[in-house]
């Protein structure tokens, strides 16, 4: 789904190693995840779902970066440093992504009157606390793992970077808009549109 | 924390690895994860935390577990069974944690009157959805990772096995109920006391 940042950070790390892959389409939005056909390959019912060529497919965006980087320097071979990568991309599944995505999701794609807006106070607060959190590391770490961009920056960045619209500020956070900044001047970044 | 299922997982794996450890209790309820001394090694402020000897931590317990079982029978050295294993962890902390987890607090810990009892029919609506996710896998496999126990076993197993005190019925799910035996009769399993 070209618009769910869980969705790009799997096209990021595709285009950062210059694999060949197709990119079918699927809108969660508009029900195509619940389909009999869709939950036959994903029972979860969500995207990203990666399908190798013999048919094998793997669920959860950050098990799929894992998958794909696996030998490439966007994971790292030393225990710890995995260890280290694999710590924010819980994180981001955790304490980032249900606040800041979801807050994006509803001020992005629901009614202005729907009901789900009562949930944005909280989702905020949740939010900043990881930005907070985000904000300490990188005032003293230039990436997430051991000074070197790896497959956690780009789980972090896929929302971070459209944090605002979900109502995030992030002028107080000097920190992290230098990593964005930073993570788009790598090699073969490409941009999230949509 | 001796009461939280992602704190027991770390336990269960380290008695299943015979790896020595001392438990440092850390009361999340009664505000220990964000004292000054704490939050400098978890910034997040959460438990599990693993401290090793030299001082160096680790957060988010399913990182936790990959760190620990590296290099064991519990962390498949396969690739592509190291992404499933993956798979099932992450399926676990955003798609089980959050409903199961979440439901046996607000039950178990918080006064009978308390407002965040407004959500449990959300909570129980989601948590389904995760337990009939779980049903249809272990209907067709004794375990979640190639027919072998592993690390994602016991990430699951930690709330699944507890989900009836957040007011889940488990009678219409056989599957899980036989997983949850078979779990238990693993060598070196310890049952999850506080």
């Amino acid at each position: 789904m070209k618009a769910s940042g869980n969705c790009f950070k799997v096209r990021l790390l595709l285009e950062h190693l210059g694999r060949t892959y197709r990119w079918v389409e699927v809108n969660s939005a508009a029900g195509e995840t619940r389909t009999a056909g869709y939950l036959a390959k994903n029972p979860n019912g969500k995207v990203p779902l990666l399908e190798l060529a013999d048919g094998r497919t793997l669920a959860e965006s950050n098990a799929i970066l894992c998958y794909l980087a696996e030998g490439s320097k966007y994971l790292p071979s030393d225990r710890w440093q995995r260890a280290q990568a694999l710590q924010w991309m819980f994180f981001e599944q955790y304490s980032h992504e249900p606040y800041i995505a979801v807050a994006r999701f509803i001020m992005g794609w629901l009614p202005q009157d729907h009901p789900r807006r009562a949930e944005l106070p909280r989702l905020r607060e949740r939010g900043y606390q990881a930005l907070d959190v985000m904000e300490k590391h990188l005032g003293a770490n230039e990436f997430f793992v051991d000074g070197a961009y790896s497959i956690a920056d780009m789980a972090l960045y896929a929302y971070t970077h459209e944090a605002h619209l979900g109502g995030f500020e992030l002028t107080t956070y000097p920190a992290v808009q230098s990593w964005l900044a930073r993570v788009e001047s790598q090699p073969g970044f490409v941009a999230h549109r949509y």
